[in-house]
């Protein structure tokens, strides 16, 4: 009843996630639907967040933002609740992480307002449906993520470096990738960089910060997209009182089509 | 000395305004710089207004914001001063009209979030580029813009309708001007609507609620594109205690290329 290949619309996904009958990662479930990254914060450092976002469109494509204390979301999944309805929650205190929960019921509070931010699943389908293969998916990892020497562009109280995930392409593949990426800069868009890890602050591109190497094969070069990491990893720095986010790789799934967020 | 032809960089029009020897239009000044509307507000009321902006950005398509009580344009146009190096402001008083004026220095306070959103003047050019002709350029004519039934997504104190502008394009020129103004989602991109006016509320095309008509000849369709008017007249709507623009066609010019916001 619950295997992900059975899942086919989003509103069968809330459903199963409420009653605790889906508890994996959101990979590959409802395909075609738009997945997100999700981040209540209270109102306080909404418009920082917020204007940090708009500065830094690539790590933090803003797709929804809820109005205070709201938890149904009106543009991306009308009859969603954003409380119940992903399979795991991290909540973090002072910018520590505290527990992981199935619910965020206990946690809500009134004044917290949520960000929905895009998430690189959406360009990975659009690659594989482009038959340019990755490497993470193939090997069932991890995608390996970086620290890098890019700044963002602080705003208020948040500031720090971006964060980059790392897919090896084919050379012959490069100039598509971009292209496909590109279509979609609501999820991260086109790479940030192409080839020298060391350009960016890598040390050693088979030691990521994040997530689990990658094999870099012959004729296959490293391309950077910034991350969702990011805004996560920034907003925590400043340490709000209360922070809540989804657990990793467990998405809030919308009712939205990936390809209703692509530009062309 | 001030002819516009001869002003080919931002910086020699900001001194020249500075210096008010400069008090016409922008149009085709410092061709091929992104040149943008310009809203200053309280900062009460600039979460409001960017979510406003970031739930239709269509209309309201935000280049950059600024901290609150900053002036200069750090992002798009390191040096300038905007309280300086527009030609012309309008000043508004709970939603009402006061004044008009060269400078807003007698008017800064410390509290304003400036907004710098995207304007109709780039696609034209990139329209222009491709060899569509504008009837209201062709006629020296402001462009008609009509107040639609399209709602804008409300955002706290800000709702209201959606304000299109219209270009008569000839049907061979129709799929050409789609995708190049698609290029600029940073300055209103795609149309939003093709063909009927009657569909958005349009009642009589040749009475536009704003500018002059554009007359329509034969073999050409009238095609509506999400007009920056949108957010300013949404946000007199809320009669904010003060509120800044810029004066209609006297925008603010920046020091940012307008090829850099294209998507692709």
């Amino acid at each position: 009843m619950n295997t992900t290949e059975m899942i086919e619309t989003p509103q069968e996904l809330w459903n199963l996630i409420r009653k605790d009958e889906y508890l994996k990662s959101t990979a590959g479930v409802a395909l075609g639907y738009l997945q997100t990254n999700l981040v209540p914060l209270p109102q306080e450092y909404a418009f920082d967040f917020l204007l940090f976002c708009q500065r830094n469109p690539k790590p933090c494509p803003i797709l929804e933002v809820m109005e205070p204390g709201e938890f149904e979301p009106k543009i991306l999944a009308k009859g969603a609740d954003i409380r119940t309805d992903v399979p795991f929650y991290r909540i973090y205190e002072n910018g520590e992480l505290k527990s992981e929960t199935k619910n965020i019921l206990d946690y809500w509070q009134d004044d917290l307002v949520s960000f929905l931010i895009g998430c690189s699943f959406t360009f990975e389908t659009a690659m594989l449906n482009a038959d340019i293969p990755l490497r993470h998916i193939e090997q069932d990892t991890t995608v390996p993520m970086y620290i890098t020497n890019i700044d963002t562009k602080p705003a208020g109280k948040f500031s720090g470096p971006t964060v980059v995930s790392m897919r090896p392409i084919h050379k012959e593949n490069l100039v598509r990738a971009v292209q496909v990426t590109s279509r979609f800069p609501g999820t991260h868009g086109a790479p940030i960089h192409i080839g020298e890890p060391g350009e960016i602050g890598i040390q050693d591109i088979n030691t990521p910060d994040f997530g689990e190497k990658s094999e870099i094969k012959d004729n296959e070069i490293p391309v950077f997209w910034a991350c969702g990491v990011t805004p996560q990893a920034v907003a925590l720095k400043s340490k709000p009182p209360i922070m809540i986010t989804h657990s990793p790789g467990y998405m809030f799934v919308t009712s939205t089509r990936d390809e209703s967020v692509a530009v062309i």
